[in-house]
């Protein structure tokens, strides 16, 4: 019996709250685990590796991850798309299921990252968005926000706004969207698009807009983080919760 | 030192997940008891009763119940509800608060109440979306359910719709509304309103009237439910987690 091996992109869409991140931990429910366990099942317990685009946080949600995998199964894309949707929980959903080039690479070939910051607005907060908002009550020189968001985008070195863990060495990344805007119903967000984002980068942005947004830092601070690359200047982590991953672009969709 | 006693109206709104739903209960985290607590906080540990207009279920969600207490302190009604909304949790907040005639009962005085129950249309299921709506992927037909709701509305006995464990004597009540409609992105809700609701009456509602939409009932059935009583005619109980308690309606609002 012949085997036919194949690449698969899978688009996924998950709500953060109840997993330890992307990245597979042992002992850890992550989004990584839950989809190489759904693929295992259906591969015969054939062990499957997934990449994914981007190592959410724990706590991050995502509506647009790319995925990719090797597998074996006869299954066609819709059957296989089937079947994972009826293993992954209701907390983890396969969006969507391709066969694409064998060298498509789900994290090398991405060129541009999209995320989202949710901010409530509500006056006493909104408990049925608690867990996909941030709750900014006041935003008193909002202004001056929107003039440190002019400043962000561009081709920079980004070090000051990676998170202390960060192991990466090239912190140059080119930013070309950075927004706030009101959504409805009291709701707004921030959104921010990259080729790339090193990591805790869009929620040390955020959480150095909103001290600027409350009149803690003048707008120009951004730049000397910018410029001087010390974290201590950058204000703090804004929580992992109201973030969320909308989507992933490639110079073309990888498909075969 | 003489005490001012007055009776307050508050608007709740809650993400019913983490709570087992709205009445107190011995060692269980309820949306009463934490606004009991709170309040008791607030009164110098003087023990308060809460009175809601709605006993909602565990894991049903509130973006408009409406509760009651007498308090005695100095506070005015708009530093008593941002001392309330300081105490309580991001899953419970206090929406509005007013000062009230003494005689307002949040449950007594109701007119009206209106459910909404959270149907998730996506292919595969929305991550973000499965604590507030039910997934359901295929609805054959529609306008079979569509006949059944226009048989709902009226002065009726909704004993064949109302939980095993109801024990309300009388089980008459009139339905205003009852539809369903498709909303923005693939999600849609039934809506219902009623000078009262029984026990699990909507969630039985909602599958009798999904078993219809999959072709498993005649739209008929629900006449038969009606007419006979009988529970065992009736659909499963949809899941609580999809359940929100829109409004509460007074005749006036209850501001003395």
């Amino acid at each position: 019996m012949t085997e036919s091996v194949r690449r698969v992109r899978i688009d996924l869409a998950y709500d953060g709250t109840d997993f330890f991140g992307w990245q597979v931990q042992p002992g850890k429910r992550t989004a990584q685990g839950a989809v190489e366990e759904a693929l295992a099942r259906i591969e015969g317990n054939r062990p499957v590796r997934v990449r994914g685009a981007s190592r959410t946080d724990a706590g991050v949600h995502a509506r647009g991850q790319v995925a990719d995998a090797e597998v074996t199964t006869r299954l066609d894309d819709e059957a296989l798309l089937d079947r994972l949707a009826g293993i992954l929980p209701d907390d983890l959903r396969p969006v969507r299921l391709r066969t694409v080039d064998p060298a498509f690479h789900s994290r090398k070939h991405a060129i541009a990252k999209t995320y989202r910051y949710g901010i409530d607005r509500s006056p006493q907060g909104d408990p049925l968005l608690f867990r996909y908002a941030l709750h900014v009550r006041r935003l008193p020189d909002r202004e001056a926000m929107e003039a440190a968001l002019r400043l962000l985008p561009g081709r920079r070195d980004w070090a000051g706004f990676a998170g202390a863990a960060s192991e990466v060495e090239d912190t140059v990344r080119t930013l070309t969207v950075a927004r706030y805007d009101d959504l409805a119903s009291g709701h707004a967000a921030f959104t921010f698009e990259a080729d790339g984002f090193l990591n805790h980068m869009v929620r040390n942005l955020v959480g150095t807009l909103l001290d600027v947004a409350r009149g803690r830092f003048e707008a120009e601070r951004v730049s000397r983080v910018l410029e001087s690359g010390d974290r201590t200047l950058a204000g703090p982590t804004a929580p992992a919760r109201a973030l969320c991953l909308e989507r992933v672009r490639y110079a073309d969709d990888g498909v075969a």
